[in-house]
């Protein structure tokens, strides 16, 4: 459990650090931080209570230099077992990743993880509302897309079917998030609309 | 905000330790772990949807020992901003904390924390159900609680009320959580039947 475990990247793990070389968005956001822009903004604005979950991590050593403090001087990425932002509108269970491609005709599936397909069908099985955010950076367009199809399109390539996305199919059967100023990513009138909550 | 926030102790926030040494319930489990046990069970069964929230860290430094391994060397606990367990049953959102005490006449509300109360303010705007899970640890007693009379109890604390929940307003307002076998803490029956969900 305390080895660097599939489906954790070192750049993701660390903070995205990889993501944030990648700009786009009028306000030259990454896609975590519009989303967290929008959380905040549904928050205030008491529209929504969705959080990002913390990266799971196991501690092995802690120094305490002083009384108020403690150091965490071992420690390990831990493999997820969930997507990393659930919440709840209007008393629904909503449970959601985000996933972004600089590809313009497809979002490749080695985007996704198995941990985050099976956690999706057991929110579906409870009655929840399962989604991805797919962003497509080089065209600065993002879709709601929802889970039942992703997962449909996961478990067939299990079996040998395509490994990615079509755009087409995304922007078909998705729903896209307009632009907007405050919050830039502002995901919740899809949402909204998409599962008629 | 990498500094050791108040409202994270040591002992929790470095794996339960304190906590571990605490041994009650027939099994010999801490309360942490009924819970667990009983998400797993239920995600198993195919009943409910809930996890527990990884304990949120600020990564400062990461080494790489070799390709496959990310070994945090620094590194520092946050302040939570929610409660430690969420998910969903029948759609529905549920959202709670778990606290215990070896009072047998009241639980201190040293126990909860500013984070926790304000956040499930938020979730019951938002149409989610909040509720506390009450481990009387001396009296082998567990209830569930619904969080808008915690909230209630904490604002009036807040205005120099008691500082404290007794015992017979948890056993007469909350509902008390039966022991079985597998799960220990089964307490999703309570949580149906308290929400009528």
């Amino acid at each position: 459990m305390v080895n660097y475990p599939s489906g954790v990247q070192p750049s993701r793990a660390a903070g995205s650090k990889k993501n944030k070389n990648v700009r786009y968005g009028k306000r030259g956001m990454g896609l975590e931080e519009m989303i967290n822009e929008a959380n905040s903004y549904y928050l205030v604005n008491h529209l929504a209570v969705i959080h990002k979950k913390p990266t799971p991590i196991t501690v092995v050593h802690v120094d305490y230099p002083d009384r108020s403090m403690a150091k965490i001087t071992e420690a390990y990425y831990v493999q997820p077992s969930t997507t990393d932002y659930n919440g709840v509108v209007n008393g629904r269970y909503i449970d959601f990743d985000a996933k972004e491609t600089k590809n313009k005709t497809n979002m490749p599936l080695k985007n996704f993880h198995q941990h985050q397909i099976t956690h999706l069908k057991n929110v579906l099985e409870n009655g929840g509302i399962g989604f991805f955010i797919l962003a497509f950076t080089n065209l600065a367009e993002y879709y709601l897309f929802p889970a039942a199809l992703l997962i449909d399109i996961w478990d067939k390539s299990q079996l040998g079917g395509e490994k990615s996305v079509p755009y087409n199919l995304v922007s078909k059967q998705g729903i896209q998030i307009n632009s907007k100023m405050i919050p830039s990513l502002d995901y919740l009138p899809a949402l909204k609309s998409f599962f008629k909550i």
